[in-house]
């Protein structure tokens, strides 16, 4: 009757199964309108199983009105519900072929290999086990008071800043952050005014939003803030001034000076993005822009370098009348971030175990810049020059006449090499040919030197090619 | 000299201290342009510390562009580097107003007390010391293979659905997946068909991306398919078929048909929010939309209420043409969930410990529902119906002749109740002016029963103003 096979080892209950084929027939038009149902003790007959069974599969398709019940009368399928099937697609696996990386030059990699695993698990546990019910539930999109706290302590630890926890809104980035602030920010068809180059997933994350985009050069000093234009078409400002990416710069405090009173004229934003300046190998970090003008600067700030991107935990401090916009806005995006890496944050800050971290970490980076310098010499001889100051996990280098191009990138890859060329992060293209960046942060020594001379063999192979 | 004075106590170290104060006296104008500072030698003796410890911070100073260090000359302010002091703003705590809820209506609230808080710590602690390293990393926008399968075999087991799990992606919630649709779907303009009333807050997170919008009427079966517009302006179409917010409807096949055939035809999508449908009293949980056609629809699904809000993990499932597009704007908009979540959700759904408790809350929600009836009967009498079906944390009660409004939920809210107007939730007002939504779900029976009364009481008292 009405040809139903079960099957008794499925997972799935029964009455399922007979709900989803009737539900079948009647939707491929096996089962018209108005045809009837067998009744439930007959179907439950004829299928072995009981009538009740039977019944709560009538139900559910009542309930969703694939079939009407009259008192008195049989069971029978609804109108307007016969539907054509639509195109079975593909189910083709879009797997992709895996990379077998030789030499890996990304940038923005941390050692993983490096980091307090242990460490981390035992806080997250500790977080966890504490956690009251209460944070189970929504708890706002600012954050946890506690994390913001530690976050104003480390500042002042680390850079010198002196920041009230109230204008901290935790992130689950620095990717978000600009994301949201692209919607807080962004009106009117204004423009935001970008370091070129820049990095070009940032640059993608304004872009996403429809942002208009007004890019500003860089040199071996950040921004040539002397460039900016006229600021009343502008909304927002974006730099990386302790650490430009990809270049290295440290905005000068004239520059900074220069931006500031910007900002205050036109009334416009600075999106401040400290990505990695805790890795500054000679000397103290830079202090941040925010330092100059908290009403001005928006700071953000990402544990995705210091600690492990999979952290998704990073902050803005923002100037008070953004405060209730942004909670607005967050709260309707994402809501806010879970809170077990949130606590677990607080115990890593309240212990200094991150400050104890990024030194450990800074000598280690420090090193393997040493080593990268090292190997290119030795490769390369004196045909090139680092690009910018020494901070990060990564490095530009000129090559003076050479020209790297997506071309060049592509071939690498296919020879096993992962590396970007600046002109990869520029707007407008044309400026800065010469120039490769290198992230050597997450290589051990013997990987750099490795990587090293694949790199140079590629580079000599595709002469014809690399002009 | 300079009137620095130190504080050996401080937490920040003494060359940062330096460094600061001669900053301020740079940044404030006490130190000019071209002014020298006396000599590290000078400072250090000065001072009564190391003379490496005062050259420490004079590098930072130079690093920064600050001061200028010109070989045998002394070390010089730069130029350009004044600032006049913005004002400064006050601190003032926005500390808000506790509030003493005596009866709490709220929807959307599961009951965490139920939450097998203990389970999940284990697997939270499991989930991390099993964590390989790799995935400290980035990982990519789509979400943890394992979970995907999960929640497909998961999708299976409870609603019948059979779903690649390469087609799912796993977000922040639902909420978050609303948000992200909206950059992905609405272009040139394009209207977003929405249900009205809807819940405000999702309402809102299309208002925030500035989608335009146009109601549909909704009725006690949901959608009113019928008052769909030509479509060809319109990019998507947002509904809860399942049990729709507010009123409960279940969406009947023949709309269900039609609302298909609807966006076959336009070329438009339909976003399903499955926002709460494991939570129905009588019988299985309807079968969603998604089953009647897979390129057409979108369903959304979250765990926030059948597990908990701060949880953070939802997922979409999407038709092939739209992946590539949604890994790009998850990438630049927030990049990934956290892995540990995930990893635990796995577990959880793994030992089938979801499903358990899911069928546990449907009971005691259940009973609370039948509670709330009852109470209402007492309070009430029979003036009063209740709207749509039964499932979920919430209900809808028509109290006919009343009218209930803004005015009438900050009265409550005043007596410490918070309890919503369905009008609240309309976006053309004036529809459903006498009815309530009742949340109830996070509400043990004797606080039912007291709520009750005490709306009651306020209601009564309040009788000259609520018409």
């Amino acid at each position: 009757m009405l040809g139903i096979e079960l099957e008794r080892e499925s997972e799935q209950p029964l009455k399922r199964q007979i709900y989803q084929k009737l539900k079948e027939q009647i939707m491929s038009g096996k089962l018209k309108s108005n045809d009837a149902l067998p009744s439930t003790r007959e179907l439950s007959k004829d299928l072995g199983i009981s009538r009740n069974t039977v019944g709560e599969a009538y139900e559910m398709l009542i309930a969703e009105g694939f079939v009407i019940n009259r008192q008195g009368s049989a069971t029978r399928v609804a109108e307007g519900v016969y539907m054509e099937q639509s195109d079975l697609f593909a189910l083709c696996k879009t797997s992709l072929p895996k990379r077998m990386l030789k030499a890996d030059f990304r940038t923005g990699r941390p050692d993983l290999r490096q980091f307090p695993q242990f460490l981390w698990q035992q806080f997250l546990h500790k977080a966890s086990v504490e956690m009251p019910i209460e944070l189970y539930g929504y708890t706002g999109p600012q954050g946890l008071p506690a994390l913001r706290e530690e976050i104003a302590a480390w500042l002042f630890r680390s850079r010198g800043l002196t920041v009230n926890s109230e204008d901290i809104f935790i992130t689950a980035g620095a990717t978000h952050a600009l994301h949201l602030l692209a919607d807080l920010l962004c009106m009117n068809s204004k423009k935001v005014l970008i370091e070129d180059p820049c990095h070009s997933g940032m640059l993608k994350t304004f872009l996403n939003k429809g942002c208009p985009i007004e890019p500003i050069p860089v040199d071996s000093q950040g921004m040539r803030t002397q460039c900016l234009p006229d600021g009343r078409d502008a909304c927002a400002v974006y730099v990386t001034p302790s650490h430009q990416f990809p270049l290295g710069g440290i905005l000068p405090a004239a520059r900074r000076t220069a931006l500031v009173h910007y900002a205050r004229e036109n009334g416009l934003y600075i999106i401040e993005d400290d990505y990695d300046s805790e890795f500054r190998f000679c000397g103290e970090p830079i202090a941040p822009l925010y330092a100059m003008d908290q009403q001005r600067v928006i700071y953000v700030g990402t544990f995705s370098k210091s600690l492990f991107p999979a952290l998704r935990i990073g902050y803005v401090i923002l100037p008070k009348p953004l405060h209730r916009q942004w909670s607005d806005m967050r709260t309707h995006a994402d809501v806010q971030n879970p809170p077990f890496e949130q606590a677990a944050m607080v115990e890593f800050l309240r212990t200094r175990k991150l400050d104890r971290h990024v030194q450990k970490m800074r000598r280690i980076y420090g090193q393997r810049r040493q080593e990268l310098m090292e190997a290119l010499k030795e490769a390369f001889g004196s045909g090139w020059t680092s690009y910018g100051d020494a901070a990060g996990l990564h490095i530009a280098i000129d090559f003076p006449g050479k020209c790297f191009d997506e071309g060049f990138r592509k071939g690498c890859l296919q020879n096993g090499i992962d590396i970007t060329p600046v002109e990869h992060h520029c707007i407008e293209k044309g400026r800065h040919q010469g120039k490769l960046l290198m992230g050597y942060g997450h290589l051990e020594p013997e990987e750099i030197r490795k990587s090293v001379l694949l790199l140079r063999d590629y580079i000599e192979s595709a002469a014809g090619t690399v002009r």
